[in-house]
């Protein structure tokens, strides 16, 4: 699958000692040759990093130069002086590419509590900046750079042709179906060569997180580090984006972030079905979400499509739990395509065929309808295995 | 262990057949010699069971005379036949009694979806009318009468000395710290010989179910069936509590629940640990009660104590999503008295003392200040095992 690198950015991803293994790069560095606009989406959680609280002063604007993430610490519960090794972060980048500090944005992922080993990450800032390129090999080194417990590297690619010109979205992501002693914090960095006015930009990351990064769960925890960056550098067309154009590349972030967002609980270790949550008749988009988000965080439901379990009773009990209000004769709802429940009641179907759909698919649909309102919402989760909490357990500090 | 039994009231729990078991009853009568006061705090789900809604029209009132409740089947999800199915339940106990029907209260837990197998039902509320008694092996038939996935009956009781009078309160409940197919119904009875007004008793049961029966939390689902009921016959004295005497009283019904409460989530097949969360420093219970929600339904939290792992990241994170306002730098952690987390920053301390702790104890303690306001909330859970999770994934519909 050849990759769409867009204009104006160079990667790197490097080790320099973090993680403890050697072939593992646990420093990601994008510089972008010019200023380019930065917008930013971030944790809800009232403890967040230290990085998160730097880039949320920083964002959205037209001058951001470079971002810089580490793996393996996440610089979470770290004092004030999380805070000032966040911005050491940056300012070493900036001195190793010759930018101005003001212009770099940090995240870091990984274990919390524990204070940045900050020689090694000014080591690997040096390297990175020695090594950064616009080709493939170094994109996928940068995918590399921001894993924890992730089994795969995570990244998608799109070119977009508009009247006139070609712009190219590339997004890289981290976080994985299962969360290790790194309680699966969710990174995300988009770099396009669009043009974008800062507001604009925030404006739309916003609303394609909330349709996409904020929808999906796999234990319900939201992380202290969460945080998608888009820049956008402007080298494919300096005129900022506008009208059908700007409606365009809407839809192209969107795709682009739903790739990456179901590839994070798509990446299950320990899980055995990655499960999409389609709610339908809603008033509201919000609602919606808040009916899928209630079904993709009940353990009952997670266990019961674990179990091949075509468990209509959990699942509707979820949705009614989720403080949505909803006519409970209005809900019809199925799974893996079979209508199993139709205005309020159940149906009669053939359970063992249900279940050996579930069985025979790693992937599981569930659609809830709960009326005729116009709002729909579309959620990813997995299931929920002994195996996931064998993982989850024993891990100790 | 004696047993207080509230004065006016007879008790009997009979086997008819809806559970497999012979040994096992499923049929519970609670009958008053005269008309009592009833309140009734119900399901917030949306999805409510047949029962649910013909109870939730009658509290609180000051006429009921009987309750009668079976198990092994919820009665929820039945449609128009369900709601028929309840009322007969009532006309049924109401005749056996020689009552009015509409002095009839209704419960159900166990399968949702089934029609109630009526002919069964009616045979056990003739047989449960010919046994009603006022002695404890009553009370503990009425008790096993409403089992489900519990291990053990659930009652407790208490006498109240007031100026002038004793009264009693008694109370059954069921729901264990584990859910099989019958999705963790809650299911509580309390009935005392105190005299209580219609609206006095509702407010006072609402304000104690916050504090104990809404304080637990084992996979974080409303049943479709939750209903506590609270009779008062005022065969202690005719007189309605009120002043001092009401307060007294309402300290011991707190008392009393909590203790049932409590006694739900410790019935945990597949649980190892009875985890009891109190947060302090909150402006309001309610704000309170939500962070100890948030950290009793995370997974992360749950595995973590089901491996020993004194794990403050996934806890104080857990704190951090719960939506409440507060200073991440006011934040104190103990876990089974450990300070392992003080003014928003890890503490050194013995990782492998404190784990041992929490192996070493079926309850585990954990205390969370979150600032200074005079409001806190005591919560009680479960850990999650991978045992738990095999129990709930091997049940296939």
């Amino acid at each position: 699958m050849s990759i769409h690198i867009p204009h104006g950015f160079r990667f790197a991803g490097v080790h320099c000692g973090i993680k403890r293994n050697r072939d593992k790069p646990d420093l990601t560095l994008v510089v972008a040759d010019r200023p380019v606009t930065a917008a930013g989406v971030y944790t809800q959680n009232r403890i967040c990093a230290a990085p998160v609280q730097w880039d949320r002063q920083q964002t959205p604007n037209g001058h951001t130069r470079a971002v810089v993430i580490n793996s393996g610490n996440a610089n979470a519960c770290t004092g004030p002086q999380g805070l000032e090794d966040a911005k050491s972060m940056c300012a070493l980048a900036a001195e190793a590419c010759q930018l101005s500090s003001e212009g770099v944005l940090v995240m870091s992922t990984g274990i919390i509590g524990q204070p940045l080993p900050m020689e090694k990450i000014a080591a690997g800032i040096t390297a990175a900046a020695g090594q950064l390129a616009a080709d493939q090999p170094a994109v996928q080194d940068a995918a590399r750079g921001i894993m924890t417990t992730d089994t795969v590297p995570k990244w998608a690619s799109r070119a977009l042709e508009l009247p006139g010109k070609t712009v190219r979205l590339l997004g890289l992501a981290k976080g994985a179906g299962m969360i290790g002693p790194q309680m699966a914090t969710m990174l995300g960095l988009i770099v396009t060569d669009a043009a974008l006015a800062p507001d604009a930009a925030q404006e739309m990351l916003a609303d394609v997180c909330d349709q996409t990064f904020n929808c999906i769960s796999v234990e319900g925890h939201t992380s202290t580090n969460d945080t998608v960056i888009l820049l956008a550098s402007g080298a494919a067309a300096a005129e900022p984006l506008s009208g059908p154009d700007r409606q365009a590349f809407h839809t192209v972030l969107l795709d682009l972030c739903a790739q990456l967002a179901r590839s994070i609980p798509a990446d299950g270790e320990g899980a055995t079905h990655l499960i999409t949550i389609d709610v339908r008749g809603c008033q509201q988009p919000a609602d919606a979400r808040r009916i899928a988000r209630s079904v993709a965080n009940s353990p009952l439901v997670k266990t019961a499509i674990a179990g091949g379990d075509p468990n209509w009773g959990r699942i509707v009990s979820a949705a009614g739990y989720a403080g949505v209000e909803f006519d409970a004769d209005q809900v019809d709802l199925e799974i893996n395509g079979y209508a199993v429940y139709r205005q309020g009641a159940p149906l009669a179907f053939d359970a063992a065929e249900v279940s050996g759909s579930i069985r025979a698919q790693r992937e599981t649909s569930i659609e809830l309808s709960v009326g005729r309102g116009p709002a729909a919402a579309r959620f990813w989760t997995t299931d929920l295995t002994a195996e996931y909490v064998q993982i989850n357990a024993d891990y100790h500090t």
